[in-house]
């Protein structure tokens, strides 16, 4: 079969690799219909993230079960399901907890040693612990596949920072970053009943998104600034919850400092700036709380479905451009220079 | 009236001073029982926290109201009282949240203008929404005495981080710091059910205090051996809670490691380290939140109160030494060289 594989920065090729097949009584094997390139690939894709020469990559799928080990009991050949981004055995105490990501069994799509989401075909270990079914007839509905799609990882990670954040009906809420994630969690506050949303972003395509998706308020400024402007929107206090989809020092630092006093940040960007932006001594005297991290999607795609089918939310507007596989290294161009937002593969 | 002033590290003093009058129609104006020692008045002592020479000091008091002002509703001329360690207006949207601390009327006992705590006697702003009414009959209970005055300060910061890091019942529960505050979060999250209780310590006189008030393990290593020990304990999970009571670089970085996956590290403790000791890469990729701050101790009293009137906590034991007004400067040294864990004064 055919698959995405990074050799370096700048270097995404598509190559033939060996199909993959059962290996562990519990395995099964997806047939990709849908997959995408997510924001964090992106690291790995300028150098900032170390990868092998060769590794797979890609970690957002759905597809139709193939083949299913002997000990597989809750998928068979033909069904429809969703990946989350991380697999996870489903029966560990973090896994029984909600919290996949900390399952000890548990893996990243396209680490060594595993196959990547933006490959024809994905050998799912743990599928009755990983995967999610949905409905058979949804395979054939295009319209909904972005939706389902989004579930794997930003409709999730979006909707872990507005749950960390402590998001609650009537709620002022304000999302750091106007990427995919950050227009996710604009999605999801909006869904959980935040009273007013301020997104955090300047490139208006996609704030034009956080607006579709429930922004009240867009906040173009940055750093210093962007403080100052959520400052005045809010009376001088501030949101209640503040969701950090970014994950450098400056966005953290922006987040900490736009928290209402007593407020929590609910932060999923993947940290790449260390701690300096995290002014404790801010926090302590104001009560800010930071929580959040990798978001157990796992737990939250049984919850988020029904209101992607119903039509309730759609998530799947953040994919602004579509590809082939064979069109996979110039999506990741396209996202890395920021002329597309989010890139859907369809197979 | 005499009043224990502070002229530069080191340098404590016993002063004459103006007796306190009411000036405004919300003061009331507090004859003080018992008043005591922070460990935060010893960043003050040993110049760490910056103080104008002359500036009054002490933060935790309780005595008897000797005067009110017009529009005082909730007091009377001898109503015993306890005050904690911040004042509030009692009726901005903060105080009404429960979130004191962050009132914009409030401030801290000895601030400059303002009576310290460690005085004869002080004048207490918006007396309706800062102090707390006790029993009247107890003042004269001196048994009682330290449990009460520990309220206004240290038995509600416990109480904070352990609320903060969201103490459950049945949870294992480590507490990073045998000063009184880590003592009273020890008594805090047996309150609140903990199942397990590790108190992280090496001074025994203070452990064993920990012991008495519910701590089921003692650690007494620091740094990466504390953690490794707490790992041991906990089958190398780590804890669902954690307390942090020291507030330096070492003691976060401690509390965030012996940290639960998914769990959540309430800070008490001031920092005085910077965020150097906050790992948010590992916080992200477990999930791990930090959370508290400066104690809204206003909002706890009335919680925590029945528990020391009926015995069934008492907070008071993190008092060793007692000393009448003059004795303070002995107590300050005896605190600083750790002689004393916590020194009551009794006027």
């Amino acid at each position: 079969m055919r698959a995405t594989v990074i050799h370096g920065p700048n270097d995404i090729r598509i190559e033939e690799v060996p199909d993959p097949v059962v290996r562990r009584p519990t395995d099964a094997v997806v047939r990709v219909v849908n997959a995408c390139i997510c924001g964090s690939d992106l690291w790995a894709y300028r150098g900032v993230a170390a990868r092998e020469a060769g590794q797979r990559i890609g970690h957002e799928f759905l597809g139709i079960v193939e083949e299913v080990g002997s000990e597989v009991t809750g998928f068979t050949r033909g069904d429809f399901v969703v990946a989350p981004f991380v697999w996870s055995d489903g029966t560990c105490d973090f896994c029984r907890e909600g919290l996949h990501t900390s399952c000890p069994e548990g893996g990243f799509w396209g680490e060594v040693g595993s196959d990547g989401g933006q490959g024809e075909a994905v050998r799912v270990p743990f599928a009755d612990g990983t995967l999610v079914k949905l409905p058979r007839e949804a395979a054939g509905e295009e319209k909904l596949l972005p939706g389902l799609l989004a579930l794997s990882d930003v409709m999730s990670t979006g909707h872990h920072a507005a749950v960390a954040a402590k998001v609650r009906p009537g709620a002022t809420v304000a999302v750091v970053g106007d990427g995919a994630v950050g227009l996710c969690g604009v999605l999801a506050a909006q869904r959980l009943g935040a009273g007013r949303i301020i997104a955090l972003g300047r490139h208006e395509q996609r704030t034009a998104i956080a607006r579709r998706f429930g922004a009240t308020d867009v906040v173009a400024e940055r750093g210093e600034a962007a403080i100052e402007a959520v400052k005045e929107l809010t009376g001088g206090r501030g949101a209640h919850a503040v969701l950090e989809a970014v994950g450098t020092e400056e966005s953290i630092r922006t987040a900490i400092s736009i928290a209402r006093d007593g407020g929590t940040v609910g932060y999923v960007g993947v940290p790449h700036g260390g701690s300096a932006g995290v002014d404790i001594a801010q926090m302590f005297n104001r009560n800010v709380a930071l929580a959040g991290g990798v978001a157990p999607a796992r737990a939250y795609i049984p919850e988020l479905l029904p209101d992607v089918l119903s039509g309730a939310i759609d998530p799947g507007l953040v994919f602004d451009r579509t590809v082939g596989l064979a069109g996979v290294p110039d999506g990741y161009r396209a996202m890395h220079d920021r002329s597309a937002l989010k890139v859907r593969i369809a197979f």
